[in-house]
């Protein structure tokens, strides 16, 4: 990557973002605004307003929609770090990596917590958390990654929330990858938090988190947070006051989510872009299948957005040599991230159409080939998506 | 601001950031790459590489350069987060609202302060702090602003950092608008930590943070870190075992960046850049006087960056109408930020060149005209800089 190659195109990303986005959202970087000018305020007061529409909230209820600077990790850690009181105890269920970030994140603000953890390929229960609310009053908050990208799982967050809310305890969504791409009730879930990112289903460069929220319920939060740069009130006041970040606003990032979010719009909103998500996840399932690959998780719960799939059986298969090789034929796949199982993963998020689904198919395919693999595909997997042969 | 609306070219910003950056370093963002890719690593270990070379410092000594995602104030914040102790104390030399913020940050994450302040129309005083650290031997860590934004002083980092060392201490320095536009002495400073942003004398664009320090003296803070993602430890140790960000990182600010230290270093590096910074703050302050304006500061410790000017004297002055009409025109400058006397600020970094400085000049005389302001510059603002005639 030196100064002066600049390739006609870089490969897909199959990936859990930063994504593949389309050419006219990287074009909208090419301006430089300043932070302070009134248009600045119009585009931020714009992308807010946009967000809660995609949200299915209203526009000018008591929803709001807060975004702050830094990754999505930041949005979730801002919520703990503002929103649980000096006395407040958070429990997290956690079946992957991004529900054990959860945990790291409040060891780290020195904030009581309890862990509820079930295997990465079974979904949270909301059982256990029932019955862990009912024995620990002093439990204030539950957390929770919606998709739990490890994995692909999709946590039950409306079960969940509805125990939340049974108990009358505070719920916080981790929704990073699947904020946009699918709809999520607020109201069935419960939802009192819920944190998204600029790079996830809404197809904008990173660079920002969001948080959505009742006000109310934000503006009680005032004196809590144990970071300046992450205090969500600090962060909503400005907004209200003159529609402003309280530090450097990484313009070009929102200039570009502006029009993820236009684009988001001329795809038919979620509905749509879901539709594609899925049809994406589906072929590449199929595909996959009728390779011979055995996705990891095998239940209702996988997400359309990104799959793990086990390491081919019977072969010494180097996960670095394959992705290497995808990678000259233009298609990046992701490293796995499962403690105990061999695996990898195929994002199906991001400017990526059936069309692109079925040529990383080819290209693995060859690659399998070259490499000397050959898997046997189940009964089953032969009969399905004959348009994937 | 509107989707449809892409103007030929953006007003110059005269602000202390986002600033106006080369088109060249803008068409870098025109591309998606993954953060897990061998070349991200790559290029990360590039630009640490190059801001080392910046900075002055040996690439394969004891210093390291640590990015970490978010605005220039999450960099400060993650060092005093990180890198204060359990039982430490930071006084913090202040003599404006980044100073004041120093302070701030300190308070939110409950570490024990001291703040030592000075008015904002002179510089910090190193005897000040010299006789605070005789008498309070529970100081740790000393805090100060290179150049203070609010008004465009120059602190003495030199003296201050000579006190820090005779006394042992800790010293971090806030460079968030110097580094890159002029040199800095590590040695002579003695300077532990180093914050500065990409957006500022760099002229990339927005999106992270750079701190620089002794590997050794920031490993020494594990688990000291009240923040995962203000964790410079483990953000450090993470670039060093697979040169990879912990979270997401802004690929294509950082891909941006890698341009902007190119076009650092074709321009003669930071010796050629502050020739630039100093021409553009000579012509600016010469032509605002001859225009009649008074510099807030009358001192040697002005900064070539960004200076602050009184608002016209027996004048209705609306400083929203003068922006306004100014950037109209194509020039958008800053509002003041001092908590006694009415200023506005120009800034002088960025893509912008002497040039552009004389068309600012010429359109505030014009809009001074406009507004029937008409003020008398003195007998020795005449005789200077004839070619702002």
């Amino acid at each position: 990557m030196s100064t002066n190659v600049s390739p006609a195109h870089d490969p897909l990303l199959f990936t859990p973002g930063p994504l593949t986005t389309s050419l006219t959202v990287k074009q909208r970087m090419l301006r430089d605004i300043g932070s302070w000018e009134r248009d600045f305020a119009v585009l931020v007061s714009d992308l807010r307003s946009r967000l809660l529409n995609v949200a299915g909230l209203p526009r000018d209820g008591e929803w709001t929609a807060v975004l702050l600077q830094g990754s999505g990790t930041y949005g979730v850690e801002a919520v703990l770090q503002t929103c649980v009181p000096p006395k407040g105890k958070v429990a997290v269920l956690a079946n992957g990596a991004y529900g054990e970030r959860l945990a790291q994140i409040l060891e780290y603000a020195r904030i009581q917590h309890v862990v509820l953890r079930d295997p990465e390929d079974a979904p949270v229960n909301p059982e256990t958390l029932d019955q862990c609310l009912a024995n620990d009053r002093d439990i204030t908050h539950v957390a929770v990654v919606h998709c739990e990208t490890t994995t692909g799982m999709l946590n039950p967050i409306e079960e969940i929330g509805t125990v939340v809310k049974r108990h009358g305890r505070i719920f916080i969504v981790d929704a990073m990858s699947s904020f946009g791409g699918m709809q999520i009730d607020f109201e069935a879930c419960a939802i009192d938090y819920l944190v998204s990112s600029a790079n996830k289903c809404i197809e904008g460069v990173p660079g920002f988190s969001c948080v959505f929220c009742r006000k109310a319920l934000l503006l009680g939060c005032a004196g809590w947070s144990r970071s300046l740069s992450l205090d969500l009130v600090a962060q909503f006041k400005a907004f209200e006051q003159d529609g402003k970040f309280r530090f450097t606003p990484p313009t070009h990032a929102l200039l570009a989510f502006q029009q993820a979010l236009a684009e988001l719009n001329a795809e038919g909103g979620v509905a749509g872009r879901n539709l594609r998500y899925r049809r994406n996840h589906s072929v590449l399932h199929s595909g996959m299948l009728r390779l011979g690959f055995s996705p990891f998780l095998d239940s209702p719960f996988q997400s359309p957005f990104i799959s793990a799939f086990h390491y081919p059986r019977d072969f010494e298969f180097n996960f670095g040599v394959f992705h290497e090789k995808l990678r000259q034929r233009g298609f990046v796949i992701y490293p796995g991230k499962l403690t105990r199982v061999d695996t990898f993963r195929i994002g199906t998020i991001g400017r990526i159409f059936e069309a692109d689904i079925l040529a990383l198919l080819s290209a693995i395919r060859d690659v399998l080939a070259e490499l000397g693999i050959i898997m046997t595909p189940t009964l089953d997997a032969l009969q399905t998506m004959p348009e994937c042969e």
